[in-house]
């Protein structure tokens, strides 16, 4: 065994270990550390329904996806073998790839609810000690799931290369990556139930609990009292940990497999180079242990204005630590000078790669925040806008969102063709990988936010002093900054690894066209996905239609889903007796269930059209249609990710902005305009635009593992 | 001169005279006709305003386009000429052509606007006869606004073919019909202006008038006390007049230019074959004169339900008439097999794709309706979501023109696969001829709307019986469902003609490359732009945010617009005095000052940024780079269109539908609710949607007139 491969091994398995430790420290805490029975009893009550709530949830999903993984899976090993074109029949082992994949993804978005669900609680209590404790306790358990999340992830591609290449000896290369990439797409078929579901769930609850318990009945946000207060908690752990989580795994698992497929070309017997892209992923794991522990040297949780601070500085810190690291790791891996498809590239050439993934991914993260934040011009002519009502809002924030999109694009075009001139598509996966280079750090602040959001509203429904309350609401909108930029750069990264893998699935057509006789070995494919093919551009208007229609479903789902939320806590409010009162129980149980039958039953359709789509049109028009729908859905469905992204965080940031009492503040006419603007917004930001993300990514490594298929089969209405 | 060039000539000015003999028969009415000496004197005050806005609107607009048109006639001169690679110097051909198509756009405009503000009062009185005798005079002014521009159009295309044919003796084909572009791109270029211009100045006016008069001071539409009131008249004339009429012009010269440019390589000796684009438009005007008379036999505006009916006669009428004319005029005009670029294609060919286009209209205009109109589960279910507030409006009218686009791009796409299969990029711009092929008839129904809506408010405003209210409210009710129709048709052809302008772009561009030692004469462009070359996958994402960012700075312009018209109209209620009561006279003039001033005003930066950035791009990054972008702003620009238009028409109509008494009602909170989703369309579906249609195909034919300068200068930085 080469040494990186030990190397990568051993670096996941202490990856493991530090996400252990983690988890440790987060639970030898007390969950009721320093409370009276009374609030203890009260807290373990919440504490628990929330924890129950969301693995119930869980537990319903992947039932539903066990069954599906496996009819897919069945699907894969059918369709996509190259029994007629290099003689090889691996389409089981592809199918073994993708369930192995998805167990990954399943098992990352275990541990992390897991933990999520047992810091949220303790972060309430610490929080009774200082803002230190509760930053500590909220950040070790984003840290559990970064290390554990990231650490599986190299841990399995390294496992399944090994597997694949001990089991399939004969087989070239190239075709192993293909079987590899089974891997990522396991991981992406999560990924999108995950989101689209978790997304689901997450803005039905909050829709109905705002709608009926804030609007119509005019108790506070998290009042004990509104039933569908627990699943609005549980929604926060279902979206953002568990839907973000299996989001990112994809993007890493994904760019990942682009690589592999194109580096076998280029490095067929340099097992080092091969497993470089691996590389880059387990070697973030030590530099995120090392930015963590000087990050927490550096600053001290001491003041309100210290949190950002500490986000931003491990942000930083893994930045300037990946940049010097990955240099050395690039120059002992890469040959010097080495060739892809006859054009000659160089070591340093791939570093540069690197960095403009790293560099564009701040960028675009950079400029989410700008677009989104309070502290800018944009948001506040959006707040301003409110003044003249609700259309004015929506107006402006719609043209913020289209507007938004042109410098993230600008950022992200640069890097495609800089890292193309140097290294070629195997450039563009290297950019991938680079935008996800600080991976560990960014799932440790994407976590750290809705465990400090679940602490605010147990404190709340604990009725623990306000001064816990007004902790955790620091630690909470510090969280929401850098969430923004977090989602940047899971929007560029899903830009990137899909285009890599447009290219990794080109590659790899061709050369199985190749080896049939109506095409020849001389076939060259690429003259074959012109503009001026009709095929090709038919397609790429197709494509582009797909993100659209696919948002509307999402968000019409949000709509019917939180429909059915609102009938359940308007009939608790109406039959339950003593419910407004206090002395009543409300049933949080049945609108737990409400939200998980609604997200399970919403997330179907959107499925079968991503997967559905590219499988048919390959189908019925050959391999040319499938690389015009990809190139259409990425091109527009990037920029609708990005817009409705950026419109819903500036209507939710405008809203709050003006609740700071800016423009007449809570309660005045311009409040109750940012309101609509925030509702618009929600399923914009939590449901549809992160949504898209896995679209593109996903119809790309489809498209991939089901090359094979697509060239023995497809193009029968040709 | 071949006969079919004289047929031409001869149609054309048999047009005119129709025009002429239907511009006659609306003034020969009297404008006060009927009425007592008070009304006719409060009616001819109205009216002269109204007349007196468009008049100073267009007065003003064409000050500022006529230095942009001469400024850019010399830009053009300067850059287009193919000395270095053909050694001809057409530039400064090219720039009168483009001089020549500007003015006959400006003079279409100028009639239409005429007629429109002649048609207007002339409709109200004959109101007071019956619904017929109003019905007639309303769409005979559309008909001259249809047969005078098209027979412009068929005219200054003949006219400008035969001149440079004559001028250019010992040019190639394809060099002379790339001069004959310029008047493409003449047409085009104030089309732009008009409807950008056209659509702020409307909306402006709209909103001013909506907010301060019926909001804030709680008197009815087309109230005489409102400041704002003729300008809001004044922009029905300018914006779905003027503007809409400038969009059309350019659709046709720029789709028959297309067809020119392609079919000069293949019909270089065959005159007739060669003109036949032209031919197929000049036939509708006969065609569209018969369906007038024979509609007007078979429907006779009796009562209420047969206003629509009427309407559609014509559509239907002209549609049918127009399949079996063009049957005999193509198997008279095209060769029955011929070549181009070594492809044979046949006449029957050639005839599938004019169909394939016609239909596909059809099909994007009839969704069109089914998406915006009150009749169908679409609108209703947005309606109803108004119950539970603005927000879920909102929410579901984005979802709805999302997934409004979903069908007619899959029946453009037919229409493109079908027509590129049947005759190569030539079928692409016959099919885009084809949709416009009821061009006469869509300008007179398109027309006849603004006229009766003006119609409306001037009987308003004059204080006539209720009674001829509400004659003109039905006559514009049913206006409005074919304006939904005429309106798909447009954005259907703008795909199809930029499409085809792409494929003549290519072409051209190909064979002045050819001409050029460092490309050498077997140069085959077609594999440079394949969807795996750098530069044009990163021109593609530049192209798919151009249209994004384009309808937020016309979206924003709207805004920042009507902000100035609220504040001059709120000073005139505070300071003019009695103009509550009646007995203080508004100052209509400034706020038509005030909308003419920011639509030129706002007008400038969005039409920089469709001209310039094509330009800059190919100077920067060559051909490959213009044609990603043109591909990347086609494929998302389209997308986008169709569905700000649909959102917009559907928010409108449903709140059309709950002041029919649904849902609660005018006033209720529900109407409140649709109300806010009202105004938030009415930008997207009047400003920024159509505008788009501008700028597909706008940027599509400026890169053809500009290849010389892209192919000789181009690419400074690769």
């Amino acid at each position: 065994m080469a040494g990186s491969v030990i190397l990568i091994i051993a670096l996941s398995l202490f990856g493991l270990a530090v996400a252990f430790f983690y988890m440790k420290k987060v639970t030898s805490i007390p969950i009721d550390l320093g409370l009276n029975p009374e609030e203890s009893g009260k807290l373990k009550a919440i504490h628990g329904a929330i924890a129950e709530g969301a693995m119930a949830f869980l537990k319903q999903e992947y039932k539903v996806l066990l069954w599906f993984v496996l009819g897919f899976a069945v699907v894969i090993g059918l369709l996509t073998d190259n029994a007629e074109t290099q003689g090889t029949n691996e389409g089981w082992y592809t199918a073994f790839a993708f369930i192995y994949g998805a167990a990954i993804s399943i098992l990352s978005g275990y541990i992390g609810m897991k933990v999520a669900t047992a810091g949220n609680a303790r972060t309430t209590v610490s929080a009774r000690n200082g803002l230190a404790d509760a930053f500590g306790v909220a950040i070790n358990s984003g840290a559990v799931m970064g290390f554990a999340l990231v650490s599986l992830a190299t841990l399995g591609m390294i496992s399944i290369y090994l597997v694949m290449k001990h089991l399939l000896v004969d087989v070239p290369n190239n075709v192993l990556m293909e079987v590899i990439a089974g891997f990522g797409l396991g991981g992406s078929t999560i990924a999108l139930f995950a989101r689209v579901g978790g997304g689901i769930f997450t803005k039905a609850a909050d829709v109905g609990a705002d709608l009926v318990g804030k609007v119509e009945k005019g108790i506070p946000e998290d009042d004990p009292r509104n039933p569908a207060v627990i699943a609005d908690n549980v929604g926060d752990n279902v979206g953002d940990v568990a839907g973000m989580g299996a989001d990112l795994f994809g993007s890493c698992a994904e760019s990942t497999c682009a690589a592999l497929v194109i580096s076998a070309v280029a490095f067929a017997s340099d097992v080092n180079a091969m497993v470089y892209p691996i590389m880059i992923t387990a070697v973030g794991i030590v530099v995120s242990l090392v930015t963590k522990i000087v990050s927490q040297m550096l600053v001290t949780v001491s003041a309100e204005d210290k949190v950002g601070k500490a986000l931003k500085m491990l942000l930083g810190v893994s930045t300037a630590l990946m940049v010097v690291a990955i240099y050395f790791v690039t120059t002992m891996m890469i040959p010097a000078t080495f060739e892809i498809n006859g054009v000659a590239y160089t070591n340093m050439g791939v570093y540069w790669c690197f960095l403009a993934g790293l560099l564009a991914g701040l960028a675009v993260g950079f400029l989410t925040e700008y677009y989104t934040s309070t502290e800018y011009a944009p948001v506040r002519e959006i707040a301003k806008s409110c003044e003249t009502g609700a259309a004015t809002n929506i107006i402006f924030g719609l043209a913020l969102g289209y507007k938004s999109t042109v410098l993230p694009y600008i950022a992200i075009a640069i890097a495609i063709f800089t890292s193309w001139h140097l290294a070629g598509m195997y450039g563009i996966a290297i950019a991938s990988i680079g935008m996800l280079g600080t991976l560990v750090i960014a799932l440790m602040i994407d976590a750290y936010g809705p465990v400090a959001d679940n602490a605010g509203g147990i404190a709340e429904m604990a009725g623990l002093d306000k001064e816990v309350r007004r902790r955790t609401d620091i630690l909470d909108a510090a969280g929401n900054t850098t969430a923004a930029i977090g989602k940047g750069f899971a929007i560029g990264a899903a830009i990137l690894t899909s285009l890599a893998l447009f290219s990794a699935f080109i590659t790899s057509a061709q050369s199985l066209m190749r080896a049939l006789p109506k095409y020849g070995a001389d076939y060259n494919l690429v003259n074959h996905i012109t503009l001026l093919d009709p095929v090709v551009y038919t397609a790429l208007f197709i494509g582009a239609v797909l993100p659209f229609l696919f948002s509307a479903m999402t968000m019409k789902s949000v709509g019917s889903a939180a429909f059915d939320m609102i009938e359940e806590v308007r009939r608790q409010f109406r039959t339950i007796p003593g419910l407004m009162e206090g002395t009543g129980r409300p049933d949080y149980a049945t609108c737990v269930a409400i939200s998980t039958k609604a997200a399970l039953r919403e997330m179907i359709a959107p499925g079968v059209l991503i997967i559905g789509t590219p499988l048919l049109a390959g189908f019925l028009f050959g391999v040319q249609a499938v690389a015009g729908i990809l190139a259409g859905s990425l091109v527009a469905g990037g920029v609708l990710a990005i817009s409705s992204s950026n419109s819903g965080g500036a209507w939710d940031n405008a809203k709050k902005y003006i609740e700071k009492g800016n423009h007449g503040g809570k309660g005045s006419e311009c409040h109750k305009a940012a309101v609509v603007g925030d509702t618009v917004g929600d399923p914009l930001k939590d449901t549809s635009g992160p949504s898209l993300n896995i679209l593109i990514k996903l119809s790309a490594i489809l498209s991939l593992v089901f090359a094979p298929f697509f060239v023995n089969f497809g193009g029968q209405l040709l």
